[in-house]
């Protein structure tokens, strides 16, 4: 996997895809699935929504640290396993066949099979509203990687795959970072 | 535009399309792009970032109020043209021909030429992160409507258009809530 610019992760999760949240609880990895995710800023900050209803909630709140992979369409059954079940019962990584890959700052496992891998560190838990937010410390992307199309859960049981892409660059000149 | 049953109306940004907030001021509309948006509960809550630079968010701090509208690819030009100026200089309904419909709760008006809106009221707003959290309290659908693709900003200028929908609702039996 190559480094991602950090000023260009956001883009990674702007678009709203399903992704997997990896975390290490000192002793094992884990990993779940969150559709429910937000871009806070573009240094990057991101939200999600998780909670005790999380096995891996304890080791996040602990350890404050995690990474979301973004898998893609090739994944979607691996995604849907790793969000109907528990890590308190199982190895996930194992049970899904996922390579759990060292990452560059955090001790949560970047995931090889992901399209792309941002390492977080928790820097706020609003528990009011079980709200975690995230700040990205690195990035990585699989450049070499042929499937690229990510998926959007409706919450429904279905999912959109990523259709064709559009560009405004040109009306969005004044809203886009600069390098980005 | 037909009613939707509240506890369906997640299922509208789950899968993360771009969207535009209306809001009324007491005396005008206005209209806002947000892209940064995330599901928080199933009742359904939202939360969306925002703060003092979109015009809009006086108007919403103040009458606690919104609609979350979701467009479709076809008003692509409409949901960058919103989304790249400001309220404070125009009325962007008319600017971009789009027709306020009086809600069923909210005094933010609806956007007719939408696929979908979810009226909501404010239940929090979390300074800290410029993080919104809105609760929906009525939602509405163009059951009639032939294009429903929903469009995806990626954040650099270009958007996602939404592909095939592929179905793992056996697979998914256990986590998705009742009547949904």
């Amino acid at each position: 996997m190559r480094q991602l610019k950090l000023n260009r992760a956001f883009t990674l999760i702007e678009p709203g895809p399903v992704v997997l949240v990896t975390t290490h609880d000192g002793r094992k990895n884990n990993v779940m699935t969150i559709s429910w995710t937000m871009v806070v800023d573009f240094t990057p900050v991101f939200a999600i929504t998780t909670g005790e209803w999380n096995h891996s909630f304890a080791a996040l709140r602990k350890h404050r640290e995690c990474v979301i992979a973004v898998p893609t369409v090739d994944l979607l059954d691996e995604v849907v396993g790793i969000g109907t079940c528990s890590g308190a019962a199982m190895d996930k990584f194992a049970r899904f066949r996922l390579t759990p890959v060292r990452g560059k700052i955090v001790k949560a496992p970047l995931i090889k099979e992901c399209l792309a891998n941002i390492e977080c560190r928790v820097i706020d838990i609003v528990k009011k509203h079980d709200i975690v937010v995230l700040e990205g410390v690195a990035a990585h992307v699989d450049a070499a990687r042929e499937e690229r199309r990510t998926i959007h859960a409706v919450g429904d049981g279905t999912f959109i795959v990523d259709g064709r892409r559009l560009n405004r660059r040109k009306m969005m000149t004044s809203k886009i970072p600069q390098g980005v």
